[in-house]
């Protein structure tokens, strides 16, 4: 197992890649306070460079390899936020990212990582494909492997969008993180276990795709298989890595069913009048099932991206 | 006519409204300045209380009332954003909102209205009839009229967000503002005429609904007549009020295609991630139009609201 990120490597993280990424708003809604008897702080990471946290863990995954490793350049497999946000990252620091991407992947998502300027290269929508495609690329190119989650220094990035947020608001109850493969989630305990231990962390993830709520139930991990949502960032699963972070330090996940993220969505466009995916409402879809639970506590969502392909809204 | 804000006026409306308004954020986006080749500052005043700047002169007019005034309660006739506004305001300030609205107004816009606590009162979709029912309602309860913009109360309001702008932006080149009846234009004109007079301000209308472009240009003030345009903000004409100011201080009208009012509102809800309504967009459609004007310039967009019907996006 890849070794658990220190307090140390936190507080590194942040000193390194302050400088290129937004230290992004939080947002409140009185009206959805009043809907909901909550105290809610949406920690807006739609907002953030690239659209998504995933710039927090690139940039410090990118700033943590040798001057030689960069040059040689990085490449991922992923189709996207990741791979988005390491793109720029890579542009950023005048070095070359390749992704690789099953040849099925929907063109919005590719366009994004193009305009950022890294190659892509397709593969068969299998994970022996993708596997394989990224080695051979490896081995004949040199360049670093950057995972998007199982990654001490991506997870160490990610962990200071919880950071900021329990700095800007303080006396917060709970902040509740989605979960897909648990790079954020992972990295929201890490800086509440480290900075602000009084604070609990929720993940949220869909019904559909419960992979994690069920892998921390029986204390295995489950692979995620036909995982079925509209919250297309949370259908990967736990690493080693990311499992045991999870199990020692989240309070518990709460998962939702599909209809609540789509009102959740909804309420966030109408009443914050910002653009976020399915994969970051589902945080307020919890609110939205467990109303009683949350009732008059002072809660943080990690609000992670924005990148929605606008002609498929599902409303 | 109706007397034009004085500097004092504004100075005041400044400080009374402060504490009920919020100080928008200013957004930039570097692929969009990328992409147009100029440095855009976007006033999000979609994020304003009630989702629109409206709300800045809603709150100057209810405190510019004597107690008896505010006690009896005001009404105006509007179905935008003015109605929601004024509403959430009267709310605010302890009194009654009367709000007519024509009985083919959308369901959204009434159901924001009577959220915020307002009493709709439907006439016919003629101008005749929603002037006789105010009136009569005017008279039979003596409510005070606040005309959503030919009133320099409403003006003096709306001329803080621009202010706010040109405060936190400094070196603008231009202030770009929608333009309907005229009140948030006018409020910039003399923001920049008392405060900063270097700034030119251009004003955006849809070439489909363009009678205050051909107002300043024939010196006469043409009625709005069958206007078309998906910006349902800017569908009214200017008052003498607004024709005044506007004519004395606006640089130019530049008046937008409907293709570049949308694909300025996918821009902003791709890039951005926010939710603008088409009368916002327009101000960035005209930097679409007039690319070569704009070129390496500063400019601010007054992004004046985001109250949309989300089932009717034109994308």
């Amino acid at each position: 197992m890849k070794p658990i990120p220190t307090k140390d490597d936190l507080l590194n993280a942040r000193q390194r890649i302050e400088k290129y990424i937004h230290k992004t708003p939080v947002m409140t809604s009185h009206s959805i306070n009043e809907l909901l008897q909550c105290n809610l702080f949406f920690k807006c990471e739609n907002l953030q460079r690239a659209g998504a946290f995933k710039m927090r863990g690139a940039t410090n995954a990118l700033l943590s390899l040798s001057n030689e490793e960069l040059k040689k350049g990085v490449i991922t497999h992923s189709s996207g936020n990741h791979a988005a946000a390491l793109s720029l990252a890579a542009k950023t620091f005048n070095t070359k990212a390749t992704v690789v991407m099953p040849k099925t992947a929907p063109e919005f998502k590719k366009q994004a990582v193009v305009n950022f300027g890294a190659e892509v290269i397709f593969c068969e929508p299998t994970v022996e494909s993708r596997v394989n495609t990224t080695n051979s690329l490896i081995e004949k190119y040199n360049y670093t492997l950057i995972h998007s989650y199982d990654n001490p220094n991506i997870i160490a990035g990610q962990s200071t969008a919880a950071w900021e947020l329990f700095e800007e608001i303080q006396n917060l109850d709970y902040i509740i993180s989605p979960v897909g493969g648990g790079g954020v989630s992972s990295g929201t305990c890490l800086a509440c276990k480290y900075f602000n231990p009084k604070v609990k962390v929720i993940g949220a993830e869909p019904k559909g795709a419960d992979d994690a709520f069920r892998s921390l139930r029986d204390k295995k991990i489950y692979p995620s298989i036909n995982p079925k949502s509209i919250a297309d960032g949370l259908l990967t699963q736990l690493s080693e890595l990311t499992y045991n972070i999870l199990s020692d330090n989240i309070q518990e996940i709460i998962t939702v069913e599909e209809e609540n993220i789509i009102n959740a969505m909804r309420l966030i466009y109408e009443r914050l009048k910002i653009i976020v995916e399915p994969s970051s409402a589902i945080t307020l879809a919890v609110i939205l099932e467990k109303q009683v639970q949350f009732k008059d506590k002072n809660v943080g969502l990690i609000i992670t991206g924005g990148n929605v392909d606008l002609n498929k809204l599902p409303f």
